[in-house]
């Protein structure tokens, strides 16, 4: 049995970035996971867009991905600069493009609402669209261009995160969690599957989609996250088509989001369904078809590229889209978890916070809004 | 280095015949193949379809396929006593299906060929299609139901006839050959990229695709083989949608065939493209589009069915579409290629004609119409 100052179950980016910062902070920690750097993150296209992402109802939200957008660059700065990895970090911009006449009604209503709060955007016509991309189908007849919604290769932050923890003095235990230990109506730390007892002063819980699955909790503690299922195809752009595109477009079609993310590698991520099915990683002929239905009819070109991957994972939903921040429902228990859409953009961010609660500090304000008490508190007022 | 009666150049389901027959009748056999077993076999969705697949103009080809549809049933129990494997041998009959006003015309007039060559089919309206078939599409207005086209699993089989050879006392050489070993007109063996020669008095060139690539034969020699595109896709049908289909059921959709072969064991085979692309076995985004577009059209309820994987393999297309069996134009080269769509359909024929033709005994009158020196002939006539 070892003791540690912080536990933190899961090994994803969210649970990896927390775990470096608390061992930059001096705190022993320990991540628990089979395979540390895998999760959402070997899906996820790495878009960091919260300006074409922007939704009504989610202006405390918009804060956060802002935050995390401008915090973007020093962290990648700062990651590169301590593992001498590349993390596929491109500020190439974003442009959203509609097809028919409710595509195009749909994205100047989104034009509206980003000028209303102040965000940068571009209506662009059907032609200029061609001219920044010129793979753009013909019934292209409209877009915004969006020059601060950059990507990055998520697959590579992760193992970047990964080589960070270890210098940091990170410990891995590369196995799943059976339970946390809770006496005395307080979290002291973990079992995992093969009994190995790691007792801790602090609990994060940072499993993703599987964050309310983890045994040992009372249900009061159980965070109310579920899985959204996503699927991805991974396509390669040869040299003779290469660049394809130069920035990551994307379109409502028929009322799906479909987005294409060109990679500096020539790899073009392109994504993804949306679907409540519980926790179901399989890679439906549905799926697929649609994808690249849509993919083809906004960029007929993709015909000719080859289809080197077919991916499922599965986003940890909130009831309000949000994440869930900070000290949790139970004496030792921190929450890192329920990014659903935003865990790529918001890992940044979200080790800052993890920092502050860890060493005791307050939660900072930008973070307070997603404290995971909302939703106790929204069931004793209902 | 190793004297044999003969070598066969190539481990695929019709090298492995010939080397299987060869060893029964007591030549010593060897095969050269870096992977025997693999090849198109691992591609091919198995269709044994002489009946479907009649086309104009290919009378003697239909002649040659009919008699193999017949030896299969033989075939398969003897294949299966020797090696105690299963085949996956269905004799499950075929629906050709038609959606539009042009592809219910073509079907009509392929059902009045069959009829006018005394094939045995049967039209059917929309309805009766979809009591045999529940999951076919309303828009399906109309079928051929042929109830004498069955199928194999072509990886069973290709598995099985290893497993045979080596009963058979067959060597086989894992390694890819670099050339014939050529010299007074005649064929003498190969050299395998290893260096090793193997010196045989007969040299059966059965490597597919490939066959025209082999090096050391004269221009003369080489048979007028090219690869032929096919991208097929595998789906699983899960417990709760078994069967899904219970035979296989295949249309022409705007021009292209799509079929879809369901195995007993839950595999449901999604197939082909036909593209004329050269030595490139590339998964594109354009070919799953297409093939999931006109299976979904067919059968809407593929939706949700897993997509387990996504291939790409060569037919060794000829001229006339049809096989090279029989002596090659050099002394000591017999050939056993150019099967481009029917190799597995002709697969326990070409057996019996190599085993013939290996021993010395003339070839089989039903086979005559397939030697090589069919183009030979036709260049001289030019």
């Amino acid at each position: 049995m070892h003791r540690h100052d912080a536990v933190v179950i899961g090994g994803g980016i969210i649970g990896l970035v927390t775990a470096w910062r608390a061992g930059q902070r001096g705190l022993r920690t320990a991540v628990a996971d089979p395979e540390p750097g895998g999760g959402a993150a070997q899906v996820a296209a790495g878009m960091l867009a919260p300006v074409t992402e922007v939704q009504y109802g989610e202006q405390a939200l918009l804060e956060l991905n802002l935050a995390a957008a401008r915090r973007y660059p020093s962290f990648v700065a700062e990651l590169e600069e301590t593992t001498g990895l590349d993390l596929g970090y491109r500020t190439c911009g974003t442009l959203a493009v509609a097809l028919d006449a409710d595509d195009r009604a749909q994205l100047r209503e989104l034009h509206a609402f980003q000028q209303s709060l102040g965000l940068a955007s571009e209506w662009l016509g059907g032609r200029e669209c061609r001219r920044l991309e010129p793979m753009l189908a013909p019934g292209v007849h409209g877009g915004l261009r969006v020059d601060g919604d950059h990507q990055i290769d998520p697959r590579r932050l992760a193992a970047a995160l990964v080589r960070a923890c270890e210098l940091s003095g990170v410990e891995f235990r590369r196995s799943r969690v059976a339970r946390v230990e809770v006496a005395g109506d307080r979290a002291h730390g973990v079992v995992l599957e093969d009994g190995t007892r790691i007792a801790a002063g602090q609990v994060v819980l940072a499993a993703g989609s599987l964050s309310a699955r983890i045994e040992g909790l009372p249900a009061r503690a159980l965070p109310p996250v579920r899985p959204v299922k996503g699927q991805v195809l991974r396509l390669r752009v040869p040299p003779a088509y290469a660049p394809f595109l130069s920035r990551t477009v994307r379109a409502v079609v028929r009322g799906g989001h479909v987005y294409l993310v060109p990679r500096e590698n020539g790899e073009l991520v392109v994504g993804a369904t949306s679907e409540e099915m519980g926790w179901d990683t399989t890679v439906t002929a549905g799926g697929v078809y649609e994808l690249l239905r849509d993919a083809h009819e906004l960029l007929p070109g993709i015909t000719e590229l080859p289809l080197t991957a077919t991916q499922a994972g599965l986003r940890p939903g909130t009831p309000d889209n949000a994440p869930l921040l900070g000290r949790g429902a139970l004496d030792g228990l921190v929450l890192a978890t329920g990014h659903h859409r935003n865990g790529v953009l918001l890992t940044p961010l979200t080790g800052d916070v993890m920092a502050e609660v860890l060493t005791g500090s307050a939660v900072p304000a930008q973070a307070e809004p997603f404290s995971p008490d909302r939703f106790a508190l929204q069931e004793q007022q209902a």
